[in-house]
């Protein structure tokens, strides 16, 4: 059995996040999932570096390694014609002339979330927490979305044995408040924007956002805080501005839901994930959550049937690549299979 | 060369359209569209019928015909577990029990934003009237959406030489209001239902909601009209507040076809369609339409490359319906390219 070893990164508007997957070892024999499991990971910060190839090139210097000839790279932002555009580092990057600088065989760059949802038939009940009980159709699509630096989103497609991808934008819809109070949050974010997204308000920087909206609503005053300060004084119950901002960033999230899930017809289940999901998941109430996720007349039996779980391994983009890698690589593919 | 008959049908929420395809006349081979091309059309009133089944026997009946041996009937409504649920009429139909009582070889329903998109490959370019310029990537999602007596939506993505068809119910999302006069007229929607979604502002009541949403803003009088009332009243510049209420219902329509568009990732381009965009397509300003639907910071030049068309063959669904039923029934398919 010949051994490959391939590099695998999920690299975000401020972290990338690399790794190795050691692939022929014969672990994938017992536990084909295993196969998919990055080691030695590192984080690096995106803004020292002047693009990806100079980040993979650290990476394996830090290592000692030569740069593997095999590579999977999940990235925040859409990929037209071969370019990369990372929409929040303002980078534009051709994957060939990449592949070509780091002198490799293959070289894959799928969106972050694409990873992500492709990392989900792979994931394990531990890396999942339930939000809202109901029954997956097999034959129908899964939508993998969520809060971190931005708002990420992709659908997978059954197709055969394999899953298609469908990367989206979705993140970037005009925000739908549903009430006085989410129309009152809005006004005070479209005073900065003249359009008002969904990332603008369900995201790191988002959070932040509506702990100041709420904030100018009661004629509070309200601290220069991080999204996570505003998460920890919430999760902690410390502060109850924050903690007004979390829940309603919850209840924000649940509407948004149920309207990803009508407009992919995303029948297969819901998965939640990025970056904020992991810390914020046991503060989310699945009564809440659900409440907003189905309040859509009168399609609430339809989405009252469709599971949601949170992604609570912030990790597992990375095990979507290495799956992406492998399956459309054809020597990957024997090796694995072997 | 078999001749066989097939019964198509696009059943709305009000009106359903009966047709007849004879497949195996030779037309096939000199223009393989004309193949699919019904004839014999009649319009029933749903509400006049108790049933679908009803209606295709009173079809045949008016006809003189005995029912044919396949159909493909495209309906305004999810089709979940063989069960056809018409959210507008209350009805729910076992697809099985129908083709039995029907003595059917084989019984197609699908969803009629489904049938419309199967449709448009197969369109003519006078069927087409385009809004927006720009350049469809073939191998991306292509998304068919509009208002008719609710507001319809489904996406096709490539699926090697066919299209596999994703129906969605994104009509049933909340509506984003994008500034203080949707905003406005959001609120005067939600004193009749909790939630305002798209279809309840962008649908044929949903045009009379924003007349009457303008005539309270403004403490003005309104009439008790119906849809067809206000926007014909609109086009022929009778009436000032029907005109504001259709030309807002028009930028709208815009701002959602942006968010559809991103939320299905629809590189592979966007067609408006359904019971009103036939009737409204010259009175939609191309300009102000691409304003809105592109005003997706920071996603504006993803949207800019997006081609919009307006389907203006008020008959096309019936068009996929017939394609739908061929490349789906082996002997029909044979039939039609042999």
């Amino acid at each position: 059995m010949s051994q490959f070893q391939l590099l695998v990164a999920d690299i975000g508007g401020t972290n990338a996040r690399f790794g190795l997957v050691e692939l022929g070892l014969g672990a994938e024999q017992s536990n084909p999932a295993s196969g998919f499991l990055a080691t030695r990971q590192i984080t690096l910060k995106c803004a020292e570096h002047t693009g990806i190839a100079a980040m993979a090139k650290a990476y394996c210097a830090q290592l000692g390694i030569n740069v593997p000839k095999y590579a999977c790279l999940a990235v925040a932002g859409p990929i037209e014609n071969g370019q990369v555009k990372m929409t929040n580092l303002d980078w534009s990057i051709s994957i060939e002339e990449m592949r070509a600088e780091l002198d490799m065989k293959s070289l894959f760059v799928i969106n972050d979330f694409a990873a992500l949802a492709y990392a989900t038939p792979f994931l394990k009940p531990h890396e999942l927490l339930p939000l809202h009980q109901g029954t997956a159709d097999p034959e129908a699509v899964i939508a993998v979305f969520g809060p971190g630096t931005g708002f990420g989103m992709a659908a997978l497609v059954p197709d055969n044995n394999d899953w298609k991808i469908l990367p989206t934008e979705g993140g970037h819809c005009s925000f739908a408040a549903t009430n006085e109070k989410e129309q009152a949050i809005r006004a005070f974010a479209a005073r900065q924007f003249d359009h008002v997204s969904i990332e603008d308000l369900i995201s790191g920087r988002g959070l932040v956002t509506i702990y100041k909206a709420l904030g100018d609503l009661a004629s509070q005053a309200v601290e220069d805080f991080t999204p996570a300060d505003v998460s920890t004084r919430a999760i902690n119950n410390e502060d109850a501005l924050c903690r007004d901002a979390l829940e309603t960033f919850c209840l924000m999230l649940g509407s948004v839901a149920g309207d990803k899930a009508l407009s992919l017809g995303a029948k297969g289940g819901v998965f939640l994930g990025g970056g904020i999901i992991p810390k914020i998941a046991n503060f989310i109430n699945p009564e809440t959550f659900a409440e907003r996720f189905i309040n859509k007349r009168p399609m609430s039996g339809y989405l009252e049937d469709i599971p949601v779980s949170m992604i609570i391994n912030d990790k597992a983009a990375l095990v979507g690549t290495a799956a992406w890698l492998v399956n459309h690589t054809p020597e990957l593919h024997q090796a694995y299979h072997s």
